[in-house]
């Protein structure tokens, strides 16, 4: 087996999930994800933690999907209290095919994701930690060969995370201190308040509650936003290729939108709910591993040199006790790159300029 | 996808495991199972039932136990907890390596299964059924073709199975009825008691409490067995060939043994505790799908025109109330052809001569 297999697991058990001896463990495994499961049974055996091992199916679930009359039963017995009584839950994500449960229709999914309610707040409770095996499938998705994008996927999850934590917690403490952000760039110039609001430095660990591996980023929930942005890196929403999305936003809420592909799905986000129209999310990429978009959120999100903005739920994490934030269905992350002729500041102060941090090694003052 | 895979599916769910509208139902997917399992999940969904979906890895397994140090848990909580709240439990077999854990210490294993017990308790208390989807290991492992194993599996597992469930009650009614069995064969004249026991009817259902798909087999617990019986049915017993084991019997144990092959594995067997010198079950093989032994136990013992005897443990079913019948740590068939120069009497009574069961064409008075 690869190394790097090995060590993705020893990551993902050691750093990300903090695994113990006792621990009873679900390992999630996706239909490519064999290889990566066999190596994360060995860590989780070595570490003495109890094993119960799921099959992450999309063709099982497309096919038990499509064939339900849709009435679903609310939260079943046995899937609820496997995971009430789990410590830790592994996904391992990695299929043979992202287009599976493309003909599944959104109402039966809904009416599913609805009657799993309790299942999934069980699943939340624990020690959640998600991460990809790299897979053909997802390959074809990012547009790369198979070995350059292992090689891709690994120099994503195999960082030096206790380094990144820190610098990350450099990022963090600025956002925590300031008030206003401001970014700029080729058809953005955008102003946003992040008064009272705390930010999660995302080190892909449990410890620092982030739960997906790699992470790599610095989020809050900003309010009163102002101005406009494009978002120039291309994403899939809802199954549709979206490109060059422009917002404008005024007293918090977007007032207009554009795109240069398929704008109509960026009308249809917004028109969801109250709360689909307003942010619920600024995130700041610093994961050096993650050098270009591969259409897959969990790294395109944490890329270095990017901002990204969540249209909808903001996470109670970044909100005061008192405050509820943006609330919404949807959680719908749009990526824009500020590697050039960009800034970032924070209360007039510029933070990054042209994908520089100002404590890193080439910034400009 | 193959019909066939379609029509073992409809079998498994309708007339073995009987699933209906809410069930809880726990599928195990072996690592080359994805084809049965995707199938059986459509006729989950479309029956109405409740699905979780667990990984059965024998890698995954080796890995885990080989990094053990051996001191299990005692039933982890989430796994009991799964098992507890199950209705029915379906068991796809069907791996890539039928040696995959030939590597982990039986120690190891044993330790691991003694802390499992309430689990398996739980497993046992569900409507659960075991089945196998064809696989190249399996095909080779039976030293078949991958094409002509997949046909000797269906023809195994989509059998008119209510026929067969009537020819074989009138096999469980003649054993019910009977006192005293005498099987001869070549080197084999044996007798044994089945006064007093009831026989199982094995229809591959929950129905009959027959767990097994494919089935057809009647079996019995005999006692007070005497004579000479010789095995002519190879098979591996703990990873070991064996061929043409002979056993002689007086008043209920075992005196004598040897085999053309590997006899010191029958000698350890016989070794293993008081009980596994003595008989635990007397079965009659009665499905005709099954034509040749294919070094897989779930098939070879149901193979028409043979004859097993397990060393070993009983089963409860065949016993009075008052009664705990042969107590084991092991139950390890062994299998005789009587398709030639050979008779089943029960008091006397001639039921099936040279393969022919009374009630066929064929039989001779």
């Amino acid at each position: 087996m690869d190394d790097r297999i090995h060590e993705h697991a020893d990551v993902l058990v050691d750093w990300s999930a903090r695994i113990e001896s006792g621990d009873d463990v679900v390992v999630s495994v996706s239909e490519g994800a064999h290889d990566l499961a066999v190596a994360v049974a060995e860590k989780i055996g070595d570490r003495g933690a109890n094993l119960v091992t799921t099959y992450g199916s999309s063709e099982m679930n497309r096919a038990y999907l499509n064939a339900h009359d849709g009435e679903f039963d609310d939260d079943p017995g046995h899937e609820l209290a496997l995971f009430e009584n789990a410590d830790v839950v592994l996904s391992l994500g990695g299929g043979r095919n992202t287009a599976a449960q493309t003909d599944v229709s959104g109402e039966v999914r809904g009416a599913y994701s609805k009657a799993h309610e309790q299942t999934r707040e069980a699943y939340m409770d624990t020690d959640w930690v998600s991460t990809v095996h790299p897979t053909r499938s997802l390959a074809q998705q990012a547009g790369m060969s198979y070995e350059a994008y292992q090689e891709f996927v690994y120099d994503a999850v195999l960082r030096d995370w206790e380094s990144l934590a820190t610098e990350m917690s450099e990022m963090k403490d600025i956002l925590d201190a300031g008030s206003e952000v401001r970014i700029r760039s080729e058809d953005t110039d955008l102003t946003m308040s992040i008064e009272g609001r705390t930010a999660v430095n995302s080190t892909a660990s449990v410890a620092d509650d982030s739960h997906n591996l790699p992470s790599g980023e610095v989020f809050t929930a900003p309010h009163a936003t102002a101005g406009e942005v494009r978002f120039d890196v291309p994403m899939t929403i809802r199954g549709t290729r979206v490109e060059d999305v422009w917002l404008e936003f005024d007293d918090g809420a977007v007032i207009d939108y554009d795109a240069a592909r398929n704008p109509e799905v960026i009308g249809e986000l917004l028109d969801t709910d109250e709360g689909a129209r307003r942010l619920g999310e600024l995130g700041i990429g610093m994961n050096r591993g993650i050098d270009r978009p591969t259409d897959n959120i969990l790294f395109d999100e944490k890329m270095a040199e990017t901002v990204h903005l969540a249209l909808g739920r903001a996470y109670d994490a970044c909100l005061p006790d008192d405050e509820t934030g943006n609330d919404s269905a949807i959680h719908t992350d749009l990526i824009t790159d500020v590697s050039d002729d960009s800034s970032l500041a924070i209360d007039g102060e510029i933070v990054q300029r042209d994908g520089h941090f100002r404590w890193e090694d080439g910034f400009e003052r």
